[in-house]
């Protein structure tokens, strides 16, 4: 079968933006089609991540918008929302586009516009994607990752430094990353120091509420040959849901959506976890890129901590995680970090991440919904 | 190449529900597994058709909740939006999910809450998905209606009566269908003395505001065989857009995205226009159902008024339309919308419609987005 390459790739500054979500969304639109050299009204499928621009800005119909912003009229196009995996969702329906046939060039823009909106009012608008019963009980994602982080120091003896270290790691990449939000480095003190969010974990510990927008232009593999420029392919792609309700889990320092959707996506591509050179891990909370370190089958279950600790996951170490920053030093414009992440990887195995550049034949991508409600894997690498 | 089957339709009663989305996703979805003799924890995807659970409900993260309510985790599940247009789009994507190869069993679930809001507030909600420019001018979906119909009598000598002739049909065919909000039949003078809503369009020429939910479950047409029940098939599926802002388009009376769309259809399916025997139009306006008549190829343009006065469409006419009754009588609960209309041409075809069966082999169906900003076209026949 023909496969799904990659020809085109951007992303917008993350941070506060003065700019609403059709605008952000036009402007990695455009940058992806000029990456790609591909004019907007030889689109025929054009998608939209986005969570909730309805919710933040009272705007919807925003992938209407987008087609006559570009210019992309009368390609046809859709909305794609997984919550906070609106992204990876995203790439899974424009594959699916590709690969049935229905397109033969799709592009997907994901995106967010969040900070016009107090953090408070931010954060209420991503608790609605919880089940009622946890959202009455004021059950908010930020209350699952200090739980969550408690089991797992406690059943694995991992060090309270072991999750500021990921904040560490992930501030340090994201120095060198012109599009992060934050671009400073912190120590593990100044992690340790910061307020308490939801014990144990702090300020430090969570990603910021974003403004942004990625984008990727997809094709048959057979034409991106004959277009003669370099590109990477989606070897893999795979999603799952775990239980809405997340006490319902039979062990919650397992991600059960991370464990399926990596399985399909690595029997999709013929792929095993130890063939994988770089990752980017939805690392909204510290905790989290243990959590799918272990699932995505990196480490065996309770050993994700040691590898951060012994920089196994570092730029220089063995497997680097978040080159890119993660989404906590990138920052996390819902729509657009799964798309921001394939972004990162698809720079990386073309070579063309400058200072952050490790050596990437395959790269893994894991985009998390909810609390792990949904997670979809996508595996990007070289020709 | 293996062709997309329907093996499995449901819809639950349209009108006022007192019941959230969740439960009327859930109500259709159980529904539409038990038609098909199929178990939940079969479903490999599960797609949501929705516009604005969240600015309706405050409830977002649905398909995530669905896949918990029906018992299909972990199966992978998103939310598809395309305004109005959303059910429509989910079968795209579902059709997408399955012609591709990602998944063997998919089921698309439409649906949407709207009658604990206000006619003020949910038309409201549904006018954000406008231009901005348009919207703060006070356009919204009626008034372009309403703008529209003038220009189309006026542009083909049609008389008032013949928008009211579509609403008086439709209600006729709602008369013979359990599902639909309005069991009622009307007359002509009925509709021309209504109150005035958009000059010269009155509430009789508007569809209501419903609750409702309607679901189809798909799969390779060789699985379907091999199952042995009755099943139709997705031959032909295409969507399209057309300008943002309605007043750049170069006719009024035009539906540039119906015609893309439906070529699109039309080429995928080997079929013309002349091969359709039952159609179901998105009848939002009265107006809409001529346009869409027109621009898939039924008539020429400015002659669909004509066929409505000559009985053309009506149940025992050459070419029924909106058998089901229509938006109009059957009501427009917006993600489910779509849904139902290929709910309808199943039936049909299958033989199953009861009274309010014609002879059917090959069914098309148009759901638009916005004031056709962007249309889906759908054409199911008998395998």
């Amino acid at each position: 079968m023909d496969r799904v390459a990659i020809i085109g790739a951007s992303m917008t500054a993350f941070g506060e933006r003065e700019a609403w979500i059709r605008d952000l969304l036009a402007e990695a639109g455009r940058e992806c089609l000029d990456d790609a050299g591909v004019a907007p009204d030889e689109v025929e499928h054009l998608y939209v991540s986005n969570m909730a621009s309805g919710e933040f800005e009272g705007q919807t119909g925003v992938p209407n918008a987008l087609a006559h912003d570009l210019g992309a009229v009368p390609a046809y196009t859709q909305r794609v929302d997984q919550t906070s995996a609106s992204g990876g969702a995203g790439i899974y329906a424009a594959w699916q586009s590709v690969a049935s046939g229905a397109s033969e060039l799709t592009l997907l823009v994901g995106g967010e516009k969040m900070t016009h909106r107090t953090t408070a009012e931010a954060t209420d608008v991503i608790a609605s994607l919880t089940h009622p019963a946890e959202y009455k009980h004021g059950v908010t994602l930020p209350s699952f990752a200090g739980l969550t982080a408690r089991r797992y120091l406690h059943e694995y003896d991992a060090p309270r430094e072991s999750l500021a270290k990921v904040a560490v790691k992930n501030h340090r990449n994201g120095l060198d990353n012109p599009h992060a939000q934050f671009r400073k480095e912190v120590d593990v003190e100044t992690v340790m120091d910061s307020p308490i969010v939801a014990d144990p974990l702090r300020l430090y510990d969570f990603c910021p509420i974003t403004d942004g927008s990625a984008a990727l232009l997809l094709c048959p593999e057979s034409v991106a040959r004959e277009m003669g420029a370099p590109y990477t392919v989606v070897s893999g792609i795979g999603g799952a849901t775990d239980t809405h309700v997340v006490h319902e889990r039979a062990d919650p320092t397992v991600m059960g959506a991370a464990v399926e959707s990596s399985d399909r996506a690595y029997a999709m591509a013929d792929r095993e976890p130890e063939d994988v050179d770089v990752a980017e891990l939805h690392d909204m909370f510290t905790i989290l890129e243990f959590l799918q370190s272990e699932a995505v089958g990196f480490f065996e279950q309770g050993e994700g901590w040691k590898a951060v600790e012994e920089g196994v996951t570092d730029r220089d170490g063995d497997l680097p995680i978040n080159t890119s920053g993660g989404l906590k030093s990138k920052g996390h414009p819902l729509g657009a970090s799964g798309v921001a992440q394939a972004y990162e990887l698809h720079q990386q195995v073309l070579g063309d991440a400058g200072p952050r550049q490790v050596e990437a034949e395959v790269g893994l991508a894991c985009n998390v919904g909810g609390f792990g409600n949904c997670v979809t894997t996508t595996l990007v690498e070289a020709p």
